[in-house]
């Protein structure tokens, strides 16, 4: 049997253009997993010192090709030269924070204590650090050729903690991916790193393959709840489960109080368009659910986002299959019963119009629940009408878990935002105040998962503990010193936070 | 059909003594789980510092019936008091200490960062902090009646993260467990607790029920490999899956170095002796399988290992079924082609006397690695015997991961220590060094878990870290002051740890 080729495909036109890869076979798949064991050897022993400074030189190697990958990456996402300038911009971000992450150390979860009396009898001399976890399969995103995939924040977290990657690649940007793959080589040859420290690997059947290899030691996955389901079964089912981190994207509800919307009707409205549109609604945070009060107020800010969406131009979809998927849900959506058209623009031959459509609060207790509660890719909303709290409440109680729950809010004194800020955070990673969930600031703080269906576990994929995902603690019990990472010996670690004796200290 | 009742069982006959309890319902798990949620909510409102008084309250209940619950335990487990009488000032000491561990608070992983600017643009302010995950289902162990069972580590560490806790009891305890719901459920009336905070179910099915119910958030178990993994299958395929924190038991491989063994025969036999026979070889940290060298300082610990166990009494088992499984792998194993018999005690009607074989190294690769290399519960061991580095080294590499590694070593110049040292972390949750893995330190440091199948995850179940298990993340982004947790607030937190804009800060 001959290889599957992979063609790089223009997001504009559907077309498919020159071969750029094939599908990854099965013995390839084993012979990658094996390297990768070598490889996560090689990436521990460099230390977190080093293993920051390939992350840096990685960064750098996709800023030096800058053009190139920005322009094959339009190419293959329809997401425009801006975006993906901004998104090449993230990505080497990502992976510089990730070595800065590795140098702080914090995430070794470093604890010492010497051997003492306790309450309940002697205690031994222990000593505790977190170590990688093993070779890691990454599955990278449609709607971020960069930043959630090749290169993006699995990537950089797995190989700051120490592990070697595989990626497979989402063929909607095959070639982008490609591309991201010889810079890295050529990066990691200058470090003299043995082969599969980072690997590509394309075709559905490679991934699954992949999560089910025993070498592969965790799993770090963003996409579709259907896609991510199925490996995440995968890998539970395995002779030796190992963790699968998916992040499943989710619909984010918006909440906007009766005094937000007599306040700030037109800043709102406008806000919710701009969000819902961005990147032409492709986002795993893109607000599609908005509970705006059933009062005149109300009422303006609905009118404002249709307004501002009549000057969002039609967009072109990540690939056939969203554009599809988007196109199908329109139109079962706007022929339900119970549902109000407020806007629908004229699409081209082959770019999609924004959609906006009304219901009122009880509908997501009715018959169409579902599929008003599904997440929809693409540019389209759902205005959600409540007549009072009660009714925003029980809205609320029917929202899957989401990556983010927004609220506009006067403020303080606003009598509604303590029930809504309870409601929210019973099932939403993020809250957002008077703001949109659009844009995931790369940082200490950030979380960026949730509960299921919006994730697979309680980790998250963006910030700085997307690190811990990929490690495992060992505790040294009364250990010689000259067998212990220098982290876990008496000697002052500068800068490094530990625990002694019971006490975090730092340096 | 009337419910089957769940009797309290004299473990040194076998004889059922009176009922305590009857098997847990379908429409009574429902029940008891939704009361749950209440409950949670509640424990969640106490904030830290009153579920660490709650749980002081709850060790000085238990330390008070300590005389009536001792022998209780020791009438269903045999265990002996001393034994017992120790493990429950070590299960009123996890109570303490996890009220401790929340009050400290660095489990809620505080990170505040200020709006600020970045190389990528804008961050808003973020401020994130770990919550409750919800009601908690707990599965007590056969071999710690109190420790790993309806009052311990899983229970008080559920507890302490604000989570109300469902505890599926050990049939082989009942009435223990009935005795400490009595005593708890009087502890927490007079908190005012409503119902839920802490109850208790019975049988095999109730507990499949439990791990399915839709309203329970996570799991903790300790027991058996095959249990577990039925479980851990359960969680794993619910329509929303949840965290199953597994701690399975293992083989635990104790290596004695050629150096070793020259200078310490008879006091390392005498101490694998103690560690083998101790609590009847009931311990998930039972050194099973020795490695000691093919040389005449390794006979000597051989022999004294033999002779030390001429000291040992019979002992009772748990119950029936773990006295048959461990004749019945006893008589297999000692009919292996390959295998020595060194050491076989009489054992009585009913307590067991331990039994010592040896292998050579090979046989781990053989076509009996399978049977060698299982768990066996009760006094056993196999000494297996390795002629060089090579050799050892392959033996090692043949093991699954397990809870702990032990080396024997004479300390820096031994020539061995370094490679036993990789192998054994490679597949270790605890490397042990001149010293026996039995006693489980309770400390901020202790890591009581491993890779599959000694463990489902990489968490602890023993330890401080044990209170990350039962919580998830949330940020807020932009929130007005009034609606932040007190702990996410600018105002200082004396003792609290938090990152402030990417910098861990004690107070």
């Amino acid at each position: 049997m001959s290889p599957i080729a992979v063609a790089s495909i223009d997001a504009r036109t559907g077309e498919p253009g020159k071969d750029v890869a094939w599908e990854t076979s099965a013995a390839e798949i084993a012979a990658l997993s094996a390297q990768a064991v070598e490889a996560t050897t090689w990436l521990a022993g460099q230390g977190r010192e080093g293993r920051a400074r390939i992350l840096n030189a990685l960064a750098d190697g996709l800023e030096s090709h800058r053009d190139e990958i920005v322009a094959i990456a339009d190419h293959e996402t329809a997401l425009g030269v801006p975006r993906l300038t901004g998104e090449l911009a993230r990505t080497a971000f990502q992976l510089r924070l990730m070595g800065e992450v590795a140098l702080e150390g914090s995430y070794l979860d470093v604890s010492i204590e010497h051997a003492g009396d306790t309450p309940i009898g002697p205690r031994p001399d222990l000593r505790r650090i977190n170590v990688p976890l093993g070779p890691v399969a990454v599955f990278g995103a449609s709607n971020f050729p960069l930043a959630f995939s090749a290169p993006g924040g699995d990537t950089a977290s797995a190989l700051a903690a120490g592990c070697a990657v595989i990626v497979k690649a989402h063929p909607s940007h095959a070639g982008t991916s490609v591309l991201v793959d010889e810079i890295f080589q050529e990066v990691l040859a200058e470090f003299g790193a043995p082969k599969g420290v980072f690997a590509l690997v394309f075709g559905w059947e490679a991934g699954t393959s992949l999560v089910a290899d025993p070498k592969i030691a965790a799993v770090g996955f963003t996409g579709s709840l259907a896609g991510g389901r199925a490996l995440f079964n995968t890998a539970s089912a395995r002779a030796v489960p190992i963790p699968f981190y998916g992040e499943l994207g989710s619909v984010n509800p918006l909440v906007v109080t009766d005094a937000a919307a007599e306040t700030r009707a037109p800043e709102i409205g406008a806000g919710i368009a701009g969000s819902m549109t961005m990147g032409t609604g492709q986002f795993c945070t893109k607000p599609g659910l908005f509970l705006v009060p059933d009062t005149d107020a109300g009422s303006r800010v609905v009118d404002s986002i249709v307004d501002s969406l009549q000057a969002v131009a039609p967009g072109h979809m990540l690939n056939d299959g969203i554009r599809s998927a988007y196109l199908g849900a329109s139109s079962q959506l706007t022929q339900l019963d119970d549902v109000t058209v407020l806007s629908t623009g004229e699409g081209t031959d082959r770019a999609v119009a924004p959609l906006l459509i009304e219901v009122r609060a009880e509908a997501l207790t009715g018959a169409n629940s579902e599929l008003l509660l599904e997440e929809h890719f693409g540019p389209f909303g759902v205005v959600i009408r409540y007549g009072n709290q009660d009714e925003l409440a029980q809205a609320l109680a029917a929202f899957p878990p989401a990556l983010t729950g927004t609220v506009h809010t006067s403020g303080a004194g606003d009598p509604q935002l303590t029930d809504v800020v309870g409601e929210l955070e019973k099932r939403s990673g993020r809250i957002v105040f008077n703001g949109y969930p659009t844009g995931v600031a790369v940082s200490w703080t950030m979380h960026h998962g949730g509960q299921y269906p919006a994730a697979t576990s309680a980790a998250t994929s963006v910030g700085a503990n997307a690190i811990r995902r990929w490690v495992r603690p060992v505790v040294y019990q009364e250990a010689p010193v000259e067998v212990l990472p220098r982290e876990l010996r008496d000697d002052p670690t500068p800068g490094l936070v530990r625990r002694i004796d019971g006490k975090l200290q730092i340096g």
